[in-house]
């Protein structure tokens, strides 16, 4: 029994190279406008439209419990307890992303996907995290989530859930072959003796479940945070209604990773927001051939970074849409074109 | 005969460590909002305030001809016509900087300080580019265009002028003693055989006026445009009234070089907007330790790259402010605290 997978429509090349086509006409030198010429082609292509908007933003992140975090409170600086705690501060406003999703006027929701002890995945450590109820639950809530933000331009995803970079990082070793070495970090900000205690659990739980695993579902159940579960589904969610999907840091990269896995057509619909400071965090984004928007040493989590870069993903829209075009505005252009 | 500089006054230290401290107390791991931590913790020292406010932002745009284009047109992409016509574009909204300003919410103004052939500067290739009377005139002009905007939190600078690559290149060279080859670029994207012009040109141009140059105000009246001086005199007059600077591309970044060698005072109040796809923008950057907060190949100019920052400093002063702290939020404390 697994969780349905919506139907992704194609990404528009036609209406991605329209885009660029314009880039040449308006006021500007070719391509002087960079990484954001690519960017506005990149939305047209999603929402298979020539002048693509970015003005409807949606921001929707989902918390989650771990049992490996209850369990084994060391390997993380926070205690579990801070899950429940900052969803109370998401609802009141005072968390780091309720005051960006109001500078940059983008609604924000927060799904309750998994929260508290008695709601919180199993310690993957020692058995498998979720069952396949758990799967199919956490999978529905993320699908719910987004469509309930839908339609929309583009949406951005965060998570919030003590114990979460563990893993996420299992998770990256599960479906990328690496060590736990080469994906276990900080995270929030753990000491040395927590970083040895995080790898050795992490290093435990790919050797118990390694052998077990044969696909993506199987790692998500394994290793997976119902928060992880649940951003793979919106992800998919979101490409099903052409909602762009803007990706925060390591661990909604590793769940893009995951995403992508399950249907590689989602692949052209996400953007990249950040690179972390979680060093993990970009073997995350090579797995998916990644180049992020910002670089900004962020280690936050709750889609602070995607939110960061939804000003410029707008701006790439705005300007190809209304900046004016040579003829128009009685601009010379180049060099090149006055031979002719 | 020089122009008068304006008192910059004391970065405050103190309200610098009080914003610092008061990061330490918000709802977020210890650093993990990264870059946007250092940044409004700048403004705060700044402003002199230790609670900092980025809302109030302006964007200023200086144009001015360059002699050395007129009798050159080789050494562009575009004629030196462009630059009258791309004043009236900034005038009527249809370019990328107008575009840019009216989403973030910047009030933008354009200063023609020498447009067109007549008010051009001389030919910096065969002879001195400026009178004393030049340079103080567009000092005088920089210094009322910023003051007219202020009372602000952030001054967003910006430029256009063809061949003003060329000018910045070569005063990189007189301020830095570095070569031609290692300050020339495509500016706008000139071709191969422009590219050696230009090189020529500039090399040219420092073995005529380097023996002759003797300090920062010389290399400006021998090879500055008139745009470059009037922004070395904005960024001091809106430093001298606590209103930080927003530095945007090459040629911004080559006069902020001069500005800080007139007024060392200057530089905490610059804050690096981005890093450019023209490839000496690195070394103005360095010789001012600067390290820009977004990279996206940008080459446009007119200030673009600085406004695309505004939102990014703006968060920062938002957050700092509007953040929950632990104990309001009822959030726990990292273990660190806890032990205690």
């Amino acid at each position: 029994m697994l969780p349905p997978l919506r139907a992704i429509p194609t990404f528009s090349d036609a209406d991605y190279r329209a885009a660029l086509a314009r880039w040449e006409t308006r006021t500007k030198p070719s391509g002087s406008l960079g990484r954001l010429e690519s960017l506005a082609a990149q939305l047209a292509g999603i929402q298979a439209c020539p002048l693509p908007d970015a003005r409807e933003k949606r921001v929707l992140i989902f918390a989650a419990d771990h049992g490996v975090a209850w369990a084994h409170p060391e390997i993380s600086a926070y205690p579990a307890t801070v899950t429940g705690q900052m969803l109370q501060n998401f609802k009141s406003g005072g968390a780091a992303v309720c005051v960006l999703a109001g500078q940059t006027g983008a609604t924000l929701a927060v799904a309750d996907v998994g929260v508290g002890e008695r709601n919180a995945t199993r310690d993957f450590s020692r058995e498998v995290a979720m069952s396949d109820e758990d799967l199919m639950h956490a999978w529905a809530a993320g699908t719910d989530a987004a469509a309930s933000l839908l339609p929309a331009d583009v949406l951005a995803l965060g998570e919030m859930g003590i114990g979460n970079t563990a893993s996420a990082s299992a998770l990256l070793c599960l479906l990328t072959g690496a060590s736990a070495d080469e994906t276990v970090g900080r995270g929030t900000g753990v000491d040395d003796t927590g970083l040895r205690a995080k790898r050795d659990l992490v290093a435990e739980a790919i050797a118990l479940h390694a052998p077990n695993v044969t696909d993506t579902w199987g790692a998500l159940r394994a290793v997976g945070g119902k928060e992880i579960v649940a951003l793979c589904a919106a992800m998919i969610g979101a490409a099903h209604e052409r909602c762009a999907v803007v990706v925060d840091g390591f661990i909604v990269t590793v769940a893009a990773l995951a995403a992508v896995r399950l249907a590689p057509g989602l692949k052209p619909y996400l953007i990249f927001a950040h690179r972390g400071a979680e060093h993990a965090h970009e073997r995350a984004l090579s797995a998916l051939d990644a180049i992020p928007l910002l670089e900004l040493g962020l280690r936050l989590g709750e889609g602070s970074g995607a939110v960061l870069a939804l000003p410029l993903i707008e701006a790439s829209a705005r300007l190809l849409g209304e900046m004016a075009g040579f003829a128009d505005a009685g601009v010379d252009t180049g060099r090149e074109s006055r031979v002719h």
